[in-house]
């Protein structure tokens, strides 16, 4: 498989972390975002919105959306499961990841920060606006699994909704939001920190780190 | 069941018509989004992103965000189907669905223009934000079924795909965007419109239309 990404993509760093818990391999493609690669007429043959991820199976398929590549991982490789059998147990993991990868993630990406300095916004309520959106989502999604016993978001094991909070609380302390009022995050967040699968996906870790 | 919603959200009318689709009822409870309903601390208590939609099931279990909704009611009534049974398939229709409901709709819903105004945008600025982030959205979707022959966005049939695209048609427009830009897109909303559950779930036909 090949997947196309960019190490500070926290939609790609969400794939990058389901292949590594399912054990699969892929040979990364970056796409340099800051300089504009993903508007390269040839990816964008593959992936018209012109973002990353795009994941292309081994018989070539094109797959995007993070969240619609990792539930075709999930069917397609169904272990370890990263979205459980019940369907409102479903429905709760679906609506935490959506509520990041939805509302939160899209609102703070650096296509909308850029289009806010474009309109003339100062540097500080650039950030201020982004620190605001991630503040607000996180917010949410403390609330959202305030009664789920853990340590993982929704349970004793990470899935689907991990995937979306670990790259989220990264964002969130670059522009400077205060996560320790997140303590139910934080503690899915450290137990996701102890597997490998998490570690070796981080936005550092990658070949094509800055 | 009760569907927590706004005539003019588009997330709820996506919910509106998975449920007419499937021949089900519910109570609709609308929450004016333009005099802060949602904000209401009995609603945040259930919805605490205060979004609409949320449903709630016959048991009583709370379910949020319209795709997470979608997915529940295509798993717990199977008939007639929302998404394939072909995890390729699901993974197409999960993409066109997510490039609306992530990447379009939630840059560009009343919040996040009316952050824009508060930071001293002029409205006509804000319009233009709006116009651009449904014309760029909707540009990449009618590219994802370029190659298919319809009439809805994927077959014979309406899926969650078309449950996206109708609502987000009618927003583009409302901002001024030409959509006779898109004319794959069309033929799918056509095909939509000769469907009763459809028209049904039209915002104009709801009991808070002003």
């Amino acid at each position: 498989m090949k997947l196309h990404g960019y190490f500070r993509s926290s939609a790609a760093y969400r794939v990058r972390i389901a292949l590594n818990l399912k054990g699969l391999s892929a040979d990364h493609l970056p796409h340099h975002l800051r300089k504009g690669e993903q508007r390269d007429p040839a990816y964008l043959a593959i992936n018209p919105q012109g973002l990353v991820p795009t994941l292309q199976n081994d018989a070539g398929a094109i797959l995007t959306q993070s969240l619609a590549i990792i539930e075709w991982l999930d069917e397609t490789y169904p272990e370890p499961p990263l979205v459980p059998k019940d369907p409102l147990r479903r429905a709760k993991v679906r609506a935490f990841a959506m509520a990041i990868a939805c509302d939160t993630h899209p609102v703070q990406n650096s296509k909308v920060l850029a289009r806010l300095r474009e309109l003339g916004l100062p540097e500080e309520q650039v950030t201020d606006w982004a620190a605001r959106v991630n503040r607000e989502g996180l917010e949410a999604c403390e609330r959202l699994i305030a009664g789920e016993p853990g340590p993982f978001c929704f349970g004793a094991a990470p899935t689907m909704a991990d995937l979306c909070l670990v790259p989220q609380l990264g964002n969130a302390r670059r522009f400077g939001v205060d996560v320790a009022a997140f303590p139910r995050l934080l503690k899915a967040e450290a137990a996701a920190r102890n597997i490998k699968a998490f570690a070796d996906a981080a936005p550092e870790r990658q070949a094509d780190a800055e």
